[in-house]
């Protein structure tokens, strides 16, 4: 492993589910810088560097006073800004003293965060996962955090081969490794399209379509960067016409990804799963989550086994195969990003 | 940070409570160094290398024989000057095999030891806190082990301000935060005045005055480098003459601290309250330790934050606000003391 | 501490007891190589790369499939030979996918993996602990995860000396301090040979021997490099001849142990207790198992506080007394044999 930057710092990433950041201080990593997060008096959700200009400690273990945060410390208080507006013992205010401030959005019941420029913060760059909150669509989700680079998660979902070998009890099948697939890809985004047609749906599929027979299933993995993907996921009888675009006669959801490098060897792991079928079933919204909550939890204890095998063994490079052409691709755009911001700053060192 | 040293080494440290040296192997680190305490026959503390000259086992894990150490491995024995007196299986004993003896010396009711220079450890040099051991002052106090640079501890205070902040219930008002103060200091010491004139007391201070009324209030904290501070502290009714000198109808304390590097990262931090009011009332004595017990536990939360953030922000400085005058010339003493052990061979180096 | 290699890696080392190994995966570091174990149909022990050359996922958290290992992220098979024998998606199958194949051997119940040049791979060098598996021996042993460098354990078993001071109460006494002691080697061996001759048993001889008076004690040490060592042990009736050779009155056990390094600063410590008389006495077998293993939890525990002394003192050198002649033997063959993989790897470098 490198010391080479392993994430883009211009970036909207998702910091909370828009529930967790209430009228409290709410401290979290994100993308290496420690911020603390807070709701003003009028809703809007602020979010400052999480480290007292003066001491260093963190301003989340102060207190929130109006819409200004006061140091626990020696109490002096920052403004949503970052502006210093009180400094003990003393009236006249040191004007450099500041916090900084970083963008924050909110959409698709997430908080948004760019850690980067904030000239270049355009709030268009956030990602898509209306899904999440479209009255069309009805789901739950919730939040891991995962002791690995967020781009093993992005490797697993791009190839859900591995759900025959980890989830083999509930989603996975022997059809999904030897289904052919198609990877696609354009300046921000990557999609691996898979069609299992006429199979034996395994056991997760057929309870949700509840009709007996063969099915058509497709997993369409939309990557978009750094690291969101939204996977189309779902099953129709076969023959029904599905792989035509006539859905008509199944079931489709989809699953929401969103994973923000905490550190360089953890992250934040957003998900939620939406559907378009009985919506208005909140004891199947809650199946649901329960649901894919367990299958992700065999996900996060294969990723903590990578990382610590890849920390065992700093010398080894990873091998892909076939099946590893989305994920290569996804990381091929994470460089080329990084690249894009990393490169400006080397031409200046140099002149 | 940088791999500045942090602390002089030609100093003395309290290494504990005078009580807390028995006739037995007591293992402490002292600035960097593994040392093992123990009395002698003669009452006398003897304090050695912990570390024995033949396979580095722990003394302190072997027993005392008399005056002697003897190694829990091999039994290698050595007297209280570091001199190896027997080895297994053969007669003569290599001259050179000894470990380091430290200078050590009680006063104050603490054990101090000197991990430099022996030549030049003058007990003259000890600190000042003899209100410790004084008839005309009566209290008790407390170690505590803090996971930060003792530095912080220092800094933390020099300036008392944060009263008002971390202790808002039980010492602190609005009243620290906005006095005025003179901060003072000669060669080795730096001295921070502050009087607080005709104001409400705060709890604490009500309750030791037993009178009521608005109080005049003194903090008078006093440095001696390179990591002692006695803080001369108390309150008398308003205008009874106690800022110009007459402080007969109020009550005094001294907050007594010496805080000891014990890594670069961690200190022991030895306080006790000394008061010259009610001094027969030995459950007073108690209150106040139990009191000042918990007040300090505030402040090893938050320095311990500082800690941890300062190893998490390591390329970020720390900036003064006016109240930090009195530290930043104590961090000046102790940098000078620095300075003058470590530029001479830097001077032999370069010869 | 220095980053010269601590280990050859040419050489055979007990990676478990055979028992340990069964037809399941047995995940083990050796030599700071990640190898997975198991058992084929057959009952021949395999030894794998424990790393999946796709992802680095261990294998030894997958399945064994016949005699195959699977691993349990994407499903790659590999044979006992390490070759890839599945890919998911994939038809055509990369010629070089493969992970690493370990020599296995199984004597003296142990089984023993050679983590260098297979090609070197000569069972003739596996060390003699022929005792542990010899009609005329009884006994058992056990095994000991042990916080320290293997060599600190070699220094301890070398030098029995210690016995007097860690094990005082069982099999320690003065006369072990006390007694002349010769040390001399060969190619591959260092051998220490120590006889006590009429003295007072210490308790745990007594008790074997079952005859009242002063007896002829032996201890004769033999080291085989890079890592076993089996002490021949026993006491007769003092004055029967044993020190010319008739130990027939006598009892005579050996001491087997073999220590594997496991990293740098940990090893597996595999050791037995073998005897030659009541050999069907199974309830003396399971005594003695215990009592060896009570006695080692005393070794354990100061070889960890010696390896922690060593990790904070890391400019110190060992100083060696008269009685460490034979460690410093084991030593200087084990540096000439790290010498002799290493120097020819620095040949090719400098040409």
């Amino acid at each position: 492993m490198t010391n080479a930057p392993r994430f883009p710092l211009n970036a909207w990433y998702a910091a909370a589910w828009d529930v967790d950041i209430k009228r409290a201080l709410f401290p979290r990593t994100i993308a290496g810088r420690h911020i603390v997060f807070y709701r003003k008096a009028d809703g809007a959700v602020a979010a400052l560097e999480d480290a007292c200009w003066h001491r260093l400690v963190p301003l989340s273990r102060g207190r929130l006073d109006g819409d200004e945060v006061v140091c626990g410390y020696h109490g002096l208080a920052y403004n949503a800004q970052g502006r210093c507006t009180f400094m003990p013992s003393q009236e006249t205010i040191n004007p450099s003293a500041c916090v900084r401030a970083y963008p924050v959005a909110e959409r698709h019941r997430f908080v948004w965060v760019w850690p980067g420029d904030p000239a270049l913060a355009d709030p268009a760059l956030i990602p898509d996962l209306h899904w999440n909150k479209d009255a069309e669509w009805a789901g739950d989700g919730g939040t891991i955090h995962v002791r690995c680079d967020y781009r093993l998660v992005l490797d697993n979902l791009m190839d859900l081969t591995h759900e025959t070998y980890v989830h083999g009890s509930s989603i996975g099948n022997r059809a999904v490794a030897e289904a052919p697939f198609e990877t696609t890809h354009g300046e921000r985004t990557v999609t691996v399209t898979r069609w299992m047609t006429n199979i034996e749906p395994p056991p997760f599929w057929a309870a949700q379509l509840g009709k007996p027979g063969p099915v058509d299933r497709w997993q369409i993995i939309r990557f978009e960067q750094p690291c969101t993907i939204a996977i189309d996921v779902g099953v129709a009888p076969a023959g029904t016409g599905a792989p035509e675009g006539d859905r008509s006669q199944g079931v489709n959801g989809y699953v929401l990804n969103t994973i923000t490098p905490e550190t360089d060897g953890t992250c934040h792991y957003f998900w939620a799963f939406a559907r378009n079928y009985r919506r208005d079933d909140q004891a199947l919204t809650t199946q649901l989550r329960e649901g894919v909550s367990s299958i992700f939890k065999e996900d996060e204890e294969i990723l903590e086994q990578q990382q610590r095998a890849m920390a065992a063994n700093p010398d080894r490079v990873f091998y892909n195969l076939n099946i590893d052409s989305g994920s290569m691709w996804a990381r091929r755009l994470i460089d080329k990003a990084i690249a894009a911001e990393t490169a400006p700053s080397r031409l200046q060192a140099a002149e």
